[in-house]
């Protein structure tokens, strides 16, 4: 196993049971696999960068594999990639040559995630299963204001689900941004990693604030507590996008 | 029938067989007038502003409708459209009385067509069905200055698709843009009115031009043809978005 090769994913995991290989599941790990097996013959497993649950979408997931020989033509082999997956909303969209000790999970230096409120009455059409239609409206100033708090290192144990497996609750938020296009919100956080549900946790919360069910002070609070239980309902996995790794 | 309605449609086009309604084929109008006859418990039939074809998308598609009565609360009444609706990527996200002698085709003046292009070369994912993959690398600063030969008014003849029903093949196009943010290219076009299949072969004949397939030179002689024959393939339905009629 002398080569190291790279994959960035795209998908729509809608109908899919997330990332990570299970038995009698359709997973994106497990078809993204079988694809790989296909395309160079023999057994491939991969490593993914980020875990994303049931329903979580992916523009540039990234995993590795390893091959005991050199990929000759990178575009040929994509296209066989892909081939094996056109059954399914996947997209091989890279493929790149990595050094030995890359891993993608590991390596990581920085993870991008984006989450999509639909802000509006009426049910979703065009963005179904691709956004959380939100009907109540949001308070935008007061979403950019609660926000900033999350920015920072905290114990983001509030924002933790119960099957979290990370060694410890501290994270470092690098970035967080709120912005607005007509109906659309687009929310996204920049962190080396996060702990499962956290985007999706920290979604409901804001949501909350932004509906004026809570107030900054009460937001702080939540975060501040630690508790999982005061913790808002998770935003629903339609609207997230793992949108970049940066290594 | 002494009230007139309008209602804004958003809609998938993917697995309909166009707007118009036929006998044997699930069409966005027969959909929306069996929940609109539902809701008001007498049959309904709504006039479109736009035909759009099979695979066609809509964001803001018009309709009318007539009724003897007042309807007293809009909220209300969309939400139940809306429940008749909750099997198909259809939404109505506006509903508005107008005066009893607005037509949602003849009063329209002017209509917004958005063409979506990915330029990549790899399957659509998260895209699927909502944008045309084209491989070969486009380019814009050419398709730019092919655009605007469009601009104006013209006879159109060479956009026009043989079952096209209008009078006439002569028809401005008022604004006519392209732009690009990554791998994603818009091209919109505004008119009073367009021939079917107009929109989706000017984009095919752009993408010559973005190919470099066809020069500035052939593009504008295909146009001033007239002839159907020369024009290149129309782009695919998928790509279009029936954005906004204007009144």
């Amino acid at each position: 196993m002398n080569f190291n090769y790279q994959v960035i994913i795209e998908y729509l995991g809608t109908s899919f049971s997330g990332w990570q290989i299970q038995k009698n599941s359709k997973t994106i790990q497990g078809v993204v696999q079988i694809a790989l097996s296909k395309t160079f013959n023999k057994k491939i497993k991969i490593i993914g960068a980020g875990r994303t649950d049931a329903g979580v979408h992916a523009l540039g997931q990234s995993a590795n594999f390893f091959l005991n020989k050199k990929i000759q033509n990178i575009p040929k082999t994509i296209s066989s990639i892909n081939f094996f997956l056109k059954k399914y909303p996947i997209s091989i969209v890279n493929l790149r040559k990595r050094r030995l000790s890359f891993h993608s999970r590991h390596s990581a230096k920085k993870r991008l995630y984006e989450y999509i409120i639909i802000n509006r009455q009426t049910k979703l059409a065009v963005q179904k299963h691709k956004a959380w239609l939100v009907k109540k409206r949001l308070n935008l100033i007061i979403m950019k204001r609660a926000i900033k708090i999350l920015i920072g290192t905290h114990d983001f144990s509030t924002y933790r689900s119960s099957s979290c497996g990370a060694k410890s609750p501290i994270k470092k938020i690098i970035q967080a941004k709120i912005s607005k296009s007509g109906e659309k919100i687009s929310i996204s956080f920049v962190s080396k990693s996060f702990l499962q549900q956290q985007v999706r946790s920290m979604v409901g919360c804001l949501k909350f604030v932004g509906e004026g069910k809570w107030s900054i002070k009460k937001f702080k609070n939540v975060l501040k507590s630690k508790k999982r239980s005061l913790c808002a309902p998770p935003a629903p996995a339609d609207g997230l996008f793992l949108k970049r790794i940066f290594y």
